[in-house]
């Protein structure tokens, strides 16, 4: 915890006040980087940490329109270049160009939303949130984001009939699995390792639940009928989750792994099932975002959240580090 | 032809210094507006006609960032707001709140690009021209946009074996044959009521061409068998010509309305043929500007240009008016 | 009522024993036709009515694989010639071939389901219902396809944050808003002449619903903010109707048009909204019968039905003309 | 080589005389495989090899209709059961039930067309020939479907712009790389151990060519500058050229892996670039081979192709293994 003196808005920049964070393992994950890792990854120090915001629009640079002073808005993170093909579709998470001009997302490279205060380099990556509650909300930015866009990618072939499994029922797995429900009509199964998450996972919509173990196949298979599942959406990607998402695939099946993990597996034409895509999806697009907070003003997507002061972030961070939050952990600076 | 001064961008805005502007049919449109008309639409006077352009960035305002002084761009014109779900997608043609925030492309309600100078209110409206001559290119920002758009509506019909119908063979419409070639494999059929465009449509790749009377439908027949076509993209519309794509059409056939015209006709599902679509597209996306520039880039995509000094300008509209420019007239300041 | 004799399947086909028939506003349609209008349509006399059904396989013909006797089946309607390119996608509904070679479904052009027993000309046309009951399900062939396969077509333009509004909440109206609250994330309004429908609208789903009289599109506006909607299923298609239709639509809104009928309107760029189409979908495709029999087989789907035995059949017509059944009539042979 | 009496078809199938019948590396790997290998396939012995077919119907079971005598036809391989979801949609090669009933397509399990009569089981898998010439068509239900197919599968990120990678120009290769250019308005690149092949792809319309050696990325990125490539279509699927469709490969590229190949690789989030998928597709749809055939009919695919008698049979198979062949061989009965 560290007093920073508050910033200052840039031509074209604008200045939030943050009034919701969100805590992401992948926090943790830039915590627990060795001084060489971190160095590796070219990330400065002291950095502001946090990628999750949301805020009010506090101060505009010279020559920044299009967004209002006192505004409600979302940070979009996975920002690019805003020029090239991909980011004029608004699908800036697949810049070609951010990492050869060093755009890093806030808290990824550059300081962070864990601040009372924050810069944003460009009004475009703030996304109107209306009426929503900040803390509530936040959380969506990523945790709902990322599911959604792992999701958008399988649904052509998640038609009536078809079947999802979401794997680790965490701060993004409760929202898959909400997500499925709404977005499709697939029968959605749950697996983890815990037993209670499998009851959250019922509670959230999930049509069945079973622990993540040697049998996941098998009661998978008695539950639906013999046959390759549709879908899967791994929030986990170690080596035995893939052995489980790999045993339920069959032809055409989408193995999408959406963890911060990589694992060594076989692929071809007879190293994976016939027409079977592995597929790994990162965060969302600027419309997808937009798509995300439209589904919460609807009601159709609640993150379950617990809340901490700025003070108590780095309990929070404890916590998601144990294992001893259902949801996601939002600090209120 | 009137003196006006430089114009100086405002903060967030580029001053362009044109290279080349195109001459449209929708231009002449605009000069044979009553007086009533004319107010009707809201445009004001005096105003600088012309939204097709390329030009060079000449000046930035404050705070104006992603474009570098001296770099060559083309102007994409169908702007919106840039903050809502569809500009966030960059299909900004079809933003829902450009027409009540007043916001219009230029040359059609405020000031275009028939000048030596010209203000573009934000550099994402800018996209990158690399190498490509001015005068060749300039077209393709409205004539070449324009049908590629329309013709990635009705993309995923025509596979091949499918039959596509370009009726009228004038800017638009010669690009229209050329990119059904390079993007599609259909067979193309080009229809006009001249016999020198029926060469032109020829020339530039169309598999057959007739005049478009009331012969036209029997000799698509002769030509391909019997059946309905996959697609008509109609350039004119007028009464006429919508009798011709009607008698062309059938089951699932997209009938594509280009022209700026408006025509009655019987709709319904005992009023069209099944599954067919009565479409209008208008203009196109940012990144679909990007892709038919990159269409020339590598040779794909041609205009049959006819270029004319700013001093010229009047008499390039007469002979647009006249119907005696085989492509497209192109202004150069 | 008439009886015929008990048909034999010949080479390649199947005898059905009717479980349960549906009846349909065309069925009217067609009863009320003149002596020559129904010559017109092709029709023979006498004809078996009835094109919504499903039955048990009682015997197959020589040749005829891949259902067995006793196996209960649903009855796919829309047959094409089943050798084209549509019909080797199950796309059998828009054969291009059919009307040629004078194939039509069941009741409407040969003997229809309206019996105890029927001959089915190809196994293909046989979808498996497993549990299903026959008398909640077999409007599902009809009442239920048609509207999702014209919701379908309009899928990727209802994402989250879209409206889609239903006119005429009967037979397919009542099945269309819980497709499109299950298929979909977005605000379902409902339209109808009758308050009591509108009550119905409401209890299968939809969000808001309103007589769809002069102040439809206020109230839209009222519920919803300004802004056009995502697209409209029209299931009247008369031309007050279209009117309404088309003051709710705007860019890029579809405006689908299911109701049997045939309007006038205006079409073209300066005629229609921008970027919008004007479709009239026909009835659905093979796999995606299967797809809605999965939608009632997991719940997602409730065909509202009131059941006649075979003489009670021209009550039940009686009772569909007049305007009394609330959701679809079934006859029981 | 073997005398076999003239088979009789049964009711619902079809005899076909065989006018040509392609040679494949398949075919090859079914000769190489060890007795256990073969039958832990579930291969009989004796089985007529090949798949790839063309034909004239010959006779009809009882019961088949849909095709005439004298009638010529392709033959359709990866047949499925032709009653589920997959196969209604015409996507039988990804019946999900073909393995548990035993369907195998012919030449791979049970007899194929290296012969002068066989039997198809079901009308469906005859596509219509028309005036195409068996020996130069062939070779399209295999080595023209399966490029095809896989493309297909990218198609919607080829866009104008991209760039694509064919690996291995042999008779599947040769085919992809005529299929891009007439399909996409991609650059298309093609690598191969052999300068000659390399020579063949620039023949066949591949804009570069390259060894597919340690240099290949390097010499890619030096001709058209820096960034990922958009797809690599990979025929031949080997640790070594993994290597290099990796070392392409960058945010959302596709990886598609075509070769009978499996190789171990590093996937997830970590493991692999943001976005892309990693497909491994097989064969075809019906509707694809009916396209393919369109393209051949139009003029815009041609096979490479060296005829053999039935008799010289051997000789082909001998020259495919031993890599003396530029396109494909075909053997006429």
């Amino acid at each position: 915890m560290r007093e920073v003196p508050t910033p200052e808005p840039g031509p074209g920049e604008v200045r939030l006040r943050i009034t919701a964070a969100g805590a992401c393992h992948s926090d943790s994950f830039v915590m627990g980087l060795s001084a060489e890792q971190y160095a590796g990854f070219g990330y400065p120090l002291p950095m502001t940490l946090g990628h999750e915001g949301v805020g009010v629009v506090d101060a505009l640079g010279e020559g920044a329109t299009g967004v209002e002073l006192g505004e409600p808005v979302a940070v979009y993170g996975p920002q690019g270049c805003g020029r090239c093909h991909s980011c004029a579709a608004g699908i800036e998470n697949y810049c070609s160009h951010a990492a050869a001009l060093g755009i890093t997302p806030p808290g990824l490279g550059k300081d962070g939303v864990m601040a009372e205060y924050m810069i944003v380099t460009d009004p475009r990556l703030l996304i109107p949130l209306g009426g929503l509650d900040p803390v509530a909300t936040v959380a969506l930015t990523d945790a709902g984001l990322t599911p959604y866009h792992a999701i958008m990618g399988s649904l052509e072939l998640l038609v009536p009939g078809s079947v999802a499994v979401v794997i680790g029922v965490g701060g993004l797995g409760h929202l898959a699995i909400q997500l499925l429900r709404t977005l499709t009509s697939a029968t959605v199964i749950a697996l983890d390792i815990s037993q209670s998450k499998l009851d959250f996972a019922r509670e959230v919509g999930a049509h069945h639940a079973f622990l993540s173990d040697d049998q996941a196949a098998a009661q998978v298979a008695e539950a639906l009928g013999p046959g390759p599942v549709t879908a899967v959406f791994d929030f986990v990607t170690t080596e035995p989750v893939l052995k489980i998402v790999r045993s339920l695939s069959g032809p055409r099946t989408d193995l999408v792994l959406v963890g911060a993990g990589a694992v060594e597996t076989t692929v071809g034409l007879l190293g994976q099932p016939f027409g079977s895509r592995i597929r790994a999806p990162y965060w969302g697009s600027r419309p997808e975002l937009m798509e995300v907070l439209e589904l919460a003003r609807t009601g159709r997507l609640s993150v379950d959240t617990e809340s901490f002061s700025l003070d108590e972030g780095p309990e929070a961070y404890r916590r998601l580090h144990d294992g001893e939050l259902r949801g996601r952990a939002v600090v209120v600076p």
